[in-house]
């Protein structure tokens, strides 16, 4: 006889394969509780015993989304390799995943993309944790000489600004073909060889004038 | 008595501004020329005389939200200025004149980009012909010594990759507080400074071997 945790992790991965399947099919937006009962042949009831809510639906889909990325990010935040190595596999590796989930099944991509705009409360932890060991892969670069006389906060935010389409998935379904690794080693490389604060080698002022 | 272009003329901004007034409470999704044709109180047959289709009319509206930013792009091509400025002009400039439209009103902001993602084949001249002007700059930039190494196409297609958050109005709408002139001219620096073929200086080399 099996256990009854298993039983009911078993039940929530069926239903978790049950929502994927709607989305794939109809879209993130539309799908209620109560299709996802029909679809699994349950009571909306006994629905509501194994996800109370279709944020907390939402939360375990993110999480098994989430969960290849996250590996990912761990590992090489505490890999032994050169921190400009370590930069580039850290936006390389994830777009390869992300590229293959949508070469995979584009529009389920696309209602994964929609699920999470939806539930952005929900994804938010996961984006907060991205910028945290992106932070501190670039706190190790600083601590090497790059991005002198900038800020951390600053260099995270501007790396993130750059780095949108190799990491927002949105604009990726869009730039799908330019965001290929070569492109990104040469804009990896721009980063680190052009980004620091304005100084004598500053090209553009900031205070400079413009009239509209 | 008016000329009859004049009548005309005038008639077609009527329409335009009907069609705005639709989308910035509707959206542009769902209105059809038989609303738009309620909306200012003539037959439809009657409209189709000034507007041929709703593409056509899509057309219009797009010419009027592309004419500012075409002829901010015009002059700073030949305009007299160290290039390195132009190219921050380029994106500065408009960046004002879209944050601008955006905060005086982001739903109508906002419907004029679905409009464009409907009508897409009408918007796409006006993005080759920014590429076509950014292509210009930037080839000035080369010629002063920037980007060595690359071909025009990739420097292009690179800065653009780089700059979606300063110029993609979908995108600039979620990163608004990001896109400031101040981290404009970091990210431009960055590009004029960093961005070159992989050399001695290359600190990323393309060819990295990525496991997944």
């Amino acid at each position: 006889m099996p256990r009854p945790e298993t039983d009911i992790a078993a039940t929530r991965t069926r239903i978790m394969d049950a929502a994927e399947e709607i989305i794939r099919e109809k879209g993130a937006i539309s799908f209620t509780m109560t299709d996802l009962a029909t679809a699994v042949g349950m009571s909306p009831s006994n629905l509501y015993r194994f996800f109370e809510s279709k944020d907390a639906l939402a939360e375990a889909m993110a999480g098994e989304w989430f969960a290849e990325l996250e590996i990912i990010m761990e590992e090489l935040v505490s890999a032994e390799m050169p921190v400009e190595d370590k930069l580039y596999q850290f936006f390389a590796k994830r777009l390869l995943v992300k590229r293959a989930r949508y070469a995979d099944d584009p529009g389920l991509f696309e209602s994964y993309m929609e699920l999470g705009d939806e539930h952005f409360e929900v994804i938010k932890g996961y984006v907060d944790l991205a910028d945290h060991y992106m932070a501190t892969i670039l706190a190790e670069a600083m601590e090497k000489g790059y991005f002198s006389g900038l800020e951390l906060d600053i260099v995270v935010s501007l790396v993130n600004t750059m780095m949108q389409p190799f990491c927002n998935p949105t604009l990726m379904m869009q730039m799908m073909h330019l965001a290929t690794e070569e492109r990104l080693a040469l804009v990896i490389n721009t980063i680190l060889n052009g980004l620091h604060a304005p100084d004598e080698r500053a090209i553009i002022k900031p205070d400079l004038h413009i009239a509209r």
